[in-house]
């Protein structure tokens, strides 16, 4: 039922032309909350095994408010969608939580279908049984 | 029923620790698609009006096999699925085309849902008959 | 004399094929603890003009560490080396500081040559009395 | 004598939020330069060793001119200025080069050290006399 946040710093040279940052940037964003997620939190809670290899095969992502560079790190909140055998959906929103003055603003919902993968037999593997406990706490189908 | 072909170059640093091209750069090669599609060639064929200003709504994008650095540019196939009063849909296909050796190989198939947008007005505008005339030509319901 | 310190998060895209922060990204990490002095703290301590429009003139950088991906931020350097009537010259050390267990890890040495410019006038501009107040205070030799 | 010339594709990304190509991403113009110099060429000319790995030891890079994305590739002369026992330095120009209309425009000149590197053994290597062979003829004190 948690969801986990990263605020994801930005970075100046993230804004294109036209002065916001640009659509695929966020994508960028995304894969920074995902391997925090996956490769840093996880292996903590007893699970090593994401790091070892991951194929990312396939993004859906909604923009639904522009955003400009700034020094303070826009929050992320990533949870898990869904668990099949060999791949797992994890959704996303990139957004600023409310605040006494402003609502919240969504800039970017997301998801992504992630596949393990065993790097040195060069394949997808399943999903172990610790790996699906961690994931589980994320589970969220909102 | 024609489709835009875009022959787009690679960077070396376009792979990532993996040694392949980064998921998220390949939304950097459909941007560059876009571009040249929506910015170069349609005021190229009487329309003008792209190149004022485009936001991108939402993206879906499949990973279908991996791809390493090469000199040769990666063929990108770009045709139009949908035009609405004040939206409109490009799909793509990254492939190489088959050869005597070799089946058609795709790397990635995605679609993108574009916003045209008047940028002095700050706000998405209509598509005009003349850009709806020019998206006709390139409109494939695949 | 005071040198300014500026902590800067990686990504891990920022590894290239051969598994080290490549090489250009450098440049992009000095950018950002640039930006933070001259466009964040240079306000913040009485002058607001550098935001409006500064031009790199020259980049000299030696590499003399590989870097790999880290959650931990990357400690930068950043002084003052040079304040002439129309540019300023700010020097960089990427570093890991010495810890009981390790001696100090230099990855990079760089200077920049930046040049104020005026946006709305299209060209460069004298360096104020104000920014040189302020510049003086991170001057070092070295 | 001779001077290799490498045209350098764009991509509209490359702009920042000024509007013109970020000065960092003309050092990745640069690689790009490099790579099909040394890892394209030179194996084509009989040398296969410097693919196998080579390390970046310093840039040098004076900004001259802003360049705008443009559909054109931006051309890029690379020659050879100096061959050591373990390290060889190369020089660049981008620039449009003179036409009926216009004089010669330089964006960028720029220097870089590379270092020949075995990627088993993990450490320098020096030159072998088929490289240097290949070197001498992009050879230019300018």
């Amino acid at each position: 039922m948690a969801r986990f946040l990263y605020r994801c710093p930005l970075r100046w040279a993230d804004m294109d032309a036209f002065g916001h940052v640009n659509n695929v940037v966020f994508l960028r964003y995304l894969e920074e909350a995902r391997i925090d997620f996956m490769f840093r939190l996880a292996p903590g809670d007893g699970s090593a095994s994401f790091s070892g290899g991951s194929v990312v095969a396939r993004h859906e992502i909604d923009y639904k408010l522009p955003l400009v560079h700034r020094y303070e790190p826009v929050p992320i909140e990533l949870w898990v969608t869904e668990v099949k055998a060999a791949s797992l959906t994890v959704a996303y929103e990139v957004k600023d939580m409310a605040t006494a003055e402003l609502p919240e603003r969504v800039y970017v919902r997301a998801s992504t279908v992630v596949v393990p993968y065993d790097l040195q037999a060069q394949r997808p593997r399943r999903i172990t049984a610790e790996e699906r406990f961690f994931l589980q706490k994320y589970m969220d189908d909102e």
